[in-house]
């Protein structure tokens, strides 16, 4: 790979990716456990350096009223309306180091990259560092996207964090004022695409062969919180045709869930990822079980269809066991569907770097399910090693990191606004 | 059934019974639920009550080495040896109040009874409140009946609880002197059997409209911790079938361990109590799931047999999914079969108080488990409402209570020793 590219611009890109990929990585709430929370000390420091090298790469940089790293390159003449790439820059806990910061670090490095050669284009490039996506801290998600999009919902402020601080607190804290996150928000007209490099986070590329993957669309999700009552016993001294095991019913629920999903043919996923049975002892049958079903695919009318299959299933299994049955949609999300217009664009920036062009939709929620209220959306996955994200073991490898960075610089260079 | 025993002497025997069985209960570590725990203050509190009533029944009463209440009512010279009585005065958090102290109260009215008409048999009785049979404080159970049966492992002295006092403080702290616990156990000569009432803690005797039954045997038991491996992934980006799904793989163990034990005609009973998937997350599919198994049946030949089938299922399950399986034995008790001659005589006692004998095994454990390394063992139970043990629910009928007491006395005054 590097005697193939050898000499070329995005080859220095990709080390310079890594390297910084890297030094992000060591801003964290502890040394042993990659961890970077909205508004946090390390969050602050992270956006600072990120600031550094978006200004080393000629823009103009500051953070906005929710804590976004804002970053701008001028077009051919000041004021232009931007492409603005970006990703997030908080994490999970105990997170690997690609998830967010690769697609961010990526398009400070293509800018940088036009930067020195004194490239200008018909348009400007902004790119964003999201201050939170994860949701870790408080109990929303896509804050920073939603602020920018103008979706931002200010009764959030009031939530608290674990330690009891509010959001408000937490962003007067962080230096920013809570009352001004209005200012935020920017017009549509401002926009001419959103554009964002991921990982992956699943195994399909890796499984395909293949550094990178043109998204379809940001799967929609509707999640479920199942509770099945039965009665508690003891475990020796009621005879299997007395009971009313609510562990047995859910097991046969989640074996049920599972095999729904195994032979559609349409991406479906479905997913029990949480179960807690009580009382929980060795010894007493239970007589309660909460389980949790995630369920994902790419189209919405699909997802609807087969939630509405999944709880037919659950109720005939809890009649049957004469089983008390609560269950609830606890998180619902639309699909995002990437814009054609600009998906070609990014398929063809592939092919012209010479690699296959393979679509996927995304199963994980990303920035772009905010940002599609303001700009239409398209997505670059680049590949991970196992598929594994959120996890200290996420890994992407140089050589994919640097073909990444080489279709988005192709992207940027050949970008043409909407008709 | 106040109108059918009106005037007889067990009559009252049922109502001093319920009487005192809530008065213990009000001995408890909180005033809203019931709980007794080994070596407590509230335990000790108890331990006093118990021995206030066995000298008010005519009774010497000492506490022994390892906090044992042990009443002794001499038969027609002194020093005969003895039959002995008895259930045991600790309890699970948030107990009933009849799980233990109804057939140690009901025991020790009946030696009332027999004092009050100044009846004395050719042997003497014993009553033996056992400090600890659930085994909530530390690792192990039945401590007070191995104590007596001379079968008490000593290494269990440094087992800690969940604040860290060792069982040799908490020992010292009751008063009682942890070096000399071998005084405790007895003389297999001193007994001529020991007899247990005990309400069901199941819903058999319910479900066959009868206030008590003969048990058969104390059912012995296996359990198995189950470690599954698969691999975590996100729940969004992972086609169904590119996973490993350890919980996926532990409901399709449940269903089949429910499904064999469903199937059997001879007793046995298997229940999944435990589970917990990690890491627990509603978008995350879990990598590693833990879950608990036991299984019982009244012959131990047949209970391993059932054993090694469930594992085989779970072996090939866990094959077919491509998951790490870790399974190991935690727990294994044999079978105590009730001595013919001594259930017997039960029988004939319950017979002979004008009920239909009816004989089921006992699913649950018992001081019998350890009591029959020095004696010949039968049982006695009791009906309690709904099968409910081990909670608040709990309950006896005060009819129940006092058909139990004139099935014991009645077994107490026609007891002739073996043969």
């Amino acid at each position: 790979m590097e005697a193939k590219v050898a000499g070329s611009a995005s080859m220095s890109l990709g080390d310079e990716i890594v390297r910084r990929i890297n030094a992000l990585a060591a801003i964290s709430e502890t040394s042993e456990h990659l961890t970077r929370i909205f508004l946090t000390p390390e969050h602050r420091a992270a956006a600072d350096l990120l600031m550094t090298w978006m200004r080393e790469a000629g823009m103009q940089a500051h953070l906005d009223a929710i804590g976004n790293v804002c970053g701008r390159y001028e077009g051919e003449r000041p004021g232009l309306p931007c492409l603005m790439l970006g990703s997030h820059y908080d994490t999970v806990r105990d997170a690997g180091r690609w998830d967010g910061p690769l697609g961010l670090i990526t398009a400070i490095s293509c800018v940088g990259d036009l930067n020195r050669r004194g490239r200008r284009l018909p348009f400007a490039i902004e790119v964003t560092g999201f201050a939170d996506e994860e949701g870790v801290r408080f109990a929303s998600t896509l804050l920073g996207s939603r602020a920018i999009a103008g979706t931002f919902d200010e009764s959030a402020l009031g939530s608290r964090d674990r330690a009891g601080t509010t959001m408000r607190q937490a962003l007067t804290l962080f230096g920013l004022d809570p009352d001004h996150i209005g200012a935020a928000a920017r017009a549509p007209g401002e926009l001419l695409a959103y554009v964002e490099l991921h990982i992956e986070q699943g195994p399909v590329l890796e499984a395909e062969k293949l550094p990178v993957g043109v998204v379809t669309a940001i799967s929609g999700a509707t999640r479920l919180a199942v509770e099945l009552r039965g009665m508690a016993g003891h475990a020796g001294t009621v005879p299997m045709a007395l009971r009313r095991d609510a562990l047995a019913g859910a097991a046969e629920c989640i074996v049920a869930i599972e095999e729904f999903c195994c032979t559609d043919r349409d991406g479906l996923v479905g997913t029990v990822g949480y179960i807690n049975a009580m009382p929980g002892a060795t010894n007493v049958i239970p007589g309660m079980v909460s389980f949790t079903i995630d369920i994902r695919t790419a189209k919405d009318s699909y997802r609807k269809l087969a939630v509405a299959d999944i709880v037919r299933q659950i109720e005939e299994i809890v009649k049957r066991r004469n089983l008390k049955l609560d269950i609830n949609v606890t998180h619902e999300n639309r699909t995002v569907p990437c814009a054609p217009w600009l998906k070609q664009q990014v398929a063809d920036a592939v092919a012209a770097e010479g690699f296959h062009v393979f679509e996927l939709p995304s199963g994980a929620g990303h920035d772009g399910m905010a940002m599609i209220d303001i700009a239409d959306v398209a997505m670059l996955f680049v590949r991970c090693r196992g598929g594994v994200s959120h996890h200290p073991d996420e890994h992407v490898e140089d050589a994919d990191a640097d073909a990444g960075a080489r279709v988005l610089l192709r992207l940027i260079e050949n970008f043409k606004p909407k008709a």
